[in-house]
């Protein structure tokens, strides 16, 4: 089933409720990605679901374009469908192919930005059906994170940024990469769900032959219980998804 | 000048108000590594300084005798007093030498844990005195974060653990190092000064030819303002400091 839902900086999204529904990690993504954007940047979305991350970022930064890449077919009809809702032909340009194989899709250091919600899990993580689109999504079945930071060393300019959300238990496989690629960690902020639990969501900007050091972000905490008990947002994470 | 002071746990600690005094860093780090330690463990603590991180861990953790290496002598002779003067001889071992010549003075493999609240700062960070002990502690005039990792490399039996405490801002060096020395992290940690503040420390467990996989913990605040608007230790924090 399909549904519309009205982003909160007004564009229209449609998400497929059994499969490509986007979450928090898609909010916490653009906004990150947003603060080091800049005016006439090219912006590359690597695994882009519905279309969600470029059609949030859209109006907070001045990118020139925005490029979602996206292998499933049935999510990039979405994406292009909703691209068209929004009549943002001129801004959104959605390619279907596979990260593996941008050499053959795109021309090498075109893009200033990537950004990047990967699948999180290995495939050996859990049980999954490979063909399931859900899986695909969250599995790296058809694409490593690897694959997502090769494929940005190769899109991107020499000064070029990458913004990536993914799980702090990879971090040891996310530093590994990124050194491979000479792709220098710059920025590290992690979000826990509440203040006495565990970050299971970090954001990670790195760029492309950087000097060494990381800027830390204070740590975000997504929900509290208020005096009456119930859970709701904190209000730094209320200003992030507003 | 020097003072002693009476630990938390009872233990007294001869401290060079000039030079060697303990901060936070070896309280929290002692904490984390008597987390990981089991009954007979032979541990080592890289770079002791004036043996603050024993004489926390000797009462809280059932360790069979711990030593301290030091290279300044200074410090060395600091840390030997405090241990006379709580008359752990038995317990607590100080050494004087190099952490780069650790395979001089001790057998391969001859620790289950390793510690270390090693200096901070790269060299070319800051103005510094290469002479002088504070810089010694703080800056990697005699000791790379490499040298550490090295080192704990050779002490540690197969399934060894390695305890640090560092700056998030060194995160990709740290976890370039351990990944060269097969050293996997498992547990990760951040500590922020206050709730909006960036994490300024972090700590890590490394497990010798463990499988991946990092476990994160929730990010401690250290202090925060009450209602007077005072500064003052969160309760999280005190815990950890009691």
């Amino acid at each position: 089933m399909e549904q519309i839902d009205t982003l909160r900086n007004g564009n229209k999204i449609i998400q497929a409720t059994d499969s490509f529904m986007f979450g928090i990690d898609a909010v916490l993504l653009s906004q990150f990605a947003c603060s080091g954007v800049r005016a006439d940047d090219s912006c590359i979305d690597l695994g882009t679901g519905n279309g969600i991350i470029s059609l949030l970022m859209e109006k907070s930064c001045r990118a020139k374009a925005f490029t979602g890449l996206e292998i499933q077919k049935k999510a990039v009809e979405l994406a292009k469908r909703s691209v068209e809702l929004n009549g943002l032909g001129d801004r959104i340009k959605i390619v279907q192919g596979d990260i593996k194989n941008v050499s053959r899709i795109f021309e090498k250091h075109s893009f200033n930005v990537a950004v990047s919600n990967p699948p999180y899990a290995l495939v050996s993580q859990g049980k999954q059906n490979a063909c399931d689109e859900k899986t695909i999504a969250r599995h790296e079945v058809l694409c490593t994170l690897e694959d997502v930071v090769a494929a940005a060393d190769y899109l991107l300019h020499t000064h070029g940024k990458l913004f990536m959300i993914h799980r702090p238990e990879r971090l040891a496989d996310i530093f590994a990469s990124l050194a491979v690629h000479k792709l220098e960690p710059k920025q590290l902020g992690f979000i826990q769900p509440f203040a006495d639990e565990a970050p299971n969501l970090v954001l990670i900007e790195a760029r492309k032959n950087a000097r060494p050091g990381i800027k830390m972000l204070p740590t975000l905490i997504v929900r509290k219980r208020n005096e009456n008990g119930e859970i709701e947002y904190t209000p730094e994470f209320s200003r992030i998804n507003s």
